[in-house]
């Protein structure tokens, strides 16, 4: 047996929310002027009403909205596949398993998200969704739910990335999604910076300011987040639910689960439904895996920081490596981030879940080693998962069931790996040096 | 209920073959030498020897070997989808499903016989396997297939396509297959089209005449090809058996089945199992579709002819526009076959087969409209599908089914999506006077 499906009427009913099962709080995000937590009505003049509720709730499940269900069954439940030939390839003697999240339309696991955002703004009256995108995976599945409730998508696109990847801001074009090149002139922000820099490549910083700006000063349009926050986590709990009923349905228990790790979304969102055995006391383990020229969970400071490099958004407790982080171009835009979701540091911090970082051409070496076993062609992002498996799987024993969150295909970003066969993919590690420099500059709270 | 799917265990366990139910026999290959039919042994020179038994087997079943099914449930069964929202869109009261093939590691049908083929070769001993490729589908399938078997796949891939699609050559590295732009320095004939035109863009003929070589002249090598013979027709029946299994679990028959043609494989492995239906006089009706710029089957004329621009193959009796024909540079590059399959060519003579043609604008049209409802964005092959579902679809009334073949996704193709949209694609309908010129060249046997 392969892989292990669902039927439609298996898909989760509920999102898993963890925060009520936390050992801790989640610390607030602090609005920088006052210090003081951010309030509701504030968050509310970006995001739709019932998403900032989703931040805060204390409801153990939240109903999945059914036509959110519908779109969903699009590609949902996605399958968990035994990796075999990956398994026989490697020598191990655990099981390995994946869950195939790059079934979505747009590829990734980024609509689980964006369907349900862009349903409770088109709920709420709202016909417009503003968001920035750096590689293009959150501008596309932003960009194919908006064509799904008829409503228009602005993206703002990193500039240097809407030169070097037409593809992407095609994909987003055949789904009716507005791409710019960020800085633009439809934004206060984006004129006062192509005024002083002219010459500019962008960042995702300024598309952040650019995005947030726009959906601020709309009142049909709001923004709309790939990840870092509780209710985006919460949507892709989806994943997880699955997951558990999968492994239920062969009687397995996973004893150690893997996800690559940007903002926090797709690795969050793949386990923590199963956080609650390890609270209990089960052997499981939960590996996050992020570039070492990002690494911000393995050696950045656990403070508050800003969301973005603009620093227009309030502050959150957070791993992170210092707002002003520039990360080098690493192939893997999404795990450009310099921090991480606030439930995943908190996790982090609690010693509930361990971090490690690698190079980016050993990643791709086993990226090249799944696609020719296992087929699929990874996305780069999701190279880092395939790379901590293997090490996981090489270590691990009979008793072993490792499950990774395969979080995207590779299908958009073949320029990655030609840089790879030519070998022109360079290592980096950011220095601790400069590391430190960063943190530095974090505003302490 | 969006997607109709199949467990494991329902992968069909047999291919289903026409050739004992047709209502006359399929002419078979002629040898342009002696124009006496070809011998098997003479085909067995460049294909496997099982291929070439099942080229003209009379067992209406054929057992899938094993280790076939086991790479076949990489993906297989491939979900069958009710196109609810295109139903819809378009206003239709007949209900449309599509079955999709493009969930496959290479994104297209093709694997069906690509992983068959290598396997029959592997296990008569062969472990390098030579083809050409023009857009690129092929040649990726192929390279998928052998990377499963552990077998050196070597691609000829036209100089032009080479050039303009290094994404797809990157793919078939990937999965460890040598692409070549051809012509070559590899083959004798390669080497001498280069000698005599030193700045060739090369052609699929061109690139065929290489692959053949290469095969006929090493004998721990053979060649596989990507469609319109009877045995890839066969081995692509899994798809067509599947989705007579899936619309009987729902209690469906369908009235119309949809496929795009180039050589004929897909939309005959999707349809063939159907096609005693029609001989028992069932109201089932079976369309294939093709470009106006290479109408073989709505304007050519039934005949043997030559099965590449080369003229080293053997004569097939097909629906044909003269293998001298160069087919304009549209961007269904799978669609641009001077030929047709021979079974698919009878069945269209003994009118069991409508044949439709579509200019390539209103199909991107067709295609845009698929993706913004349905999500996934077509290979420009499947848009000709899609538009005639469309239009079948809005004359259709609500006792109807229509079922298409969803042949492949296009995310490698979104420069033909980029032209289309700046309003470059050009619609060319091919001449009935250049036709009539072409066909005269054919030699009559």
């Amino acid at each position: 047996m392969k892989k292990v499906l669902l039927n439609e009427e298996e898909l989760p009913k509920k999102w898993y929310n963890v925060l009520p099962d936390l050992p801790e709080t989640v610390p607030p995000p602090v609005n920088p002027a006052t210090k003081e937590p951010v309030k509701p009505e504030q968050l509310e003049v970006i995001f739709a009403h019932e998403c900032v509720e989703q931040e805060v709730s204390d409801e153990r499940f939240i109903d999945i909205p059914e036509e959110v269900r519908k779109v969903y069954t699009m590609w949902r439940p996605t399958p968990l596949v035994r990796a075999g030939n990956l398994e026989k390839a490697i020598g191990t003697k655990a099981k390995i398993f994946y869950k195939n999240e790059s079934v979505s339309p747009p590829g990734s696991h980024k609509p689980n998200t964006a369907v349900a955002q862009a349903y409770y703004n088109k709920h709420e009256g709202i016909n417009k969704l503003t968001t920035e995108t750096g590689a293009g995976q959150w501008g596309s599945a932003l960009s194919f739910a908006g064509a799904q409730f008829g409503m228009e998508v602005k993206v703002y696109m990193v500039k240097a990335s809407f030169e070097q990847k037409p593809y992407r801001k095609l994909l987003m074009e055949s789904w009716g999604g507005k791409c710019f090149a960020s800085p633009t002139d439809l934004t206060e922000i984006g004129k006062k910076i192509r005024k002083e820099y002219p010459d500019t490549a962008g960042s995702l910083g300024i598309a952040i300011s650019e995005a947030v700006e726009d959906a601020a000063t709309h009142g049909d349009t709001k923004y709309a987040i790939g990840s870092v926050l509780n209710h985006v986590l919460l949507h892709q709990t989806v994943v997880g639910l699955e997951v558990e009923k999968q492994l239920a349905d062969i009687n397995m228990e996973p004893t150690i689960m893997i996800g690559c790790v940007g903002g926090g979304s797709n690795f969050g969102g793949f386990f923590l439904p199963f956080l609650s055995r390890r609270l209990d006391g089960k052997n499981i383990r939960f590996i996050a895996v992020e570039p070492k020229a990002c690494p911000s969970l393995t050696k950045g400071g656990y403070v508050y920081d800003y969301g973005d490099t603009g620093k227009v958004t309030p502050l959150l407790k957070m791993y992170t490596l210092g707002s002003s982080f520039i990360p080098p171009a690493i192939h893997a835009g999404g795990l450009r981030y310099h921090g991480d979701a606030p439930i995943l540091s908190l996790l982090k911090k609690l010693n509930l879940v361990e971090a490690q970082s690698y190079y980016q051409r050993e990643v791709f070496e086993a990226g090249i080693l799944f696609a020719r076993t296992e087929g699929i062609l990874p996305a780069p992002e999701t190279n880092y998962a395939i790379k901590a498996v293997i090490e996981e799987a090489k270590k691990a024993t009979e008793d072993d069931t490792i499950v990774f969150n395969f979080s995207g295909h590779g299908h958009f970003d073949l320029a990655a790996y030609d840089a790879f066969f030519r070998g022109k993919l360079e290592d980096y590690a950011y220095p601790e040096e400069e590391i430190k420099k960063a943190m530095e500059k974090i505003p302490r709270i």
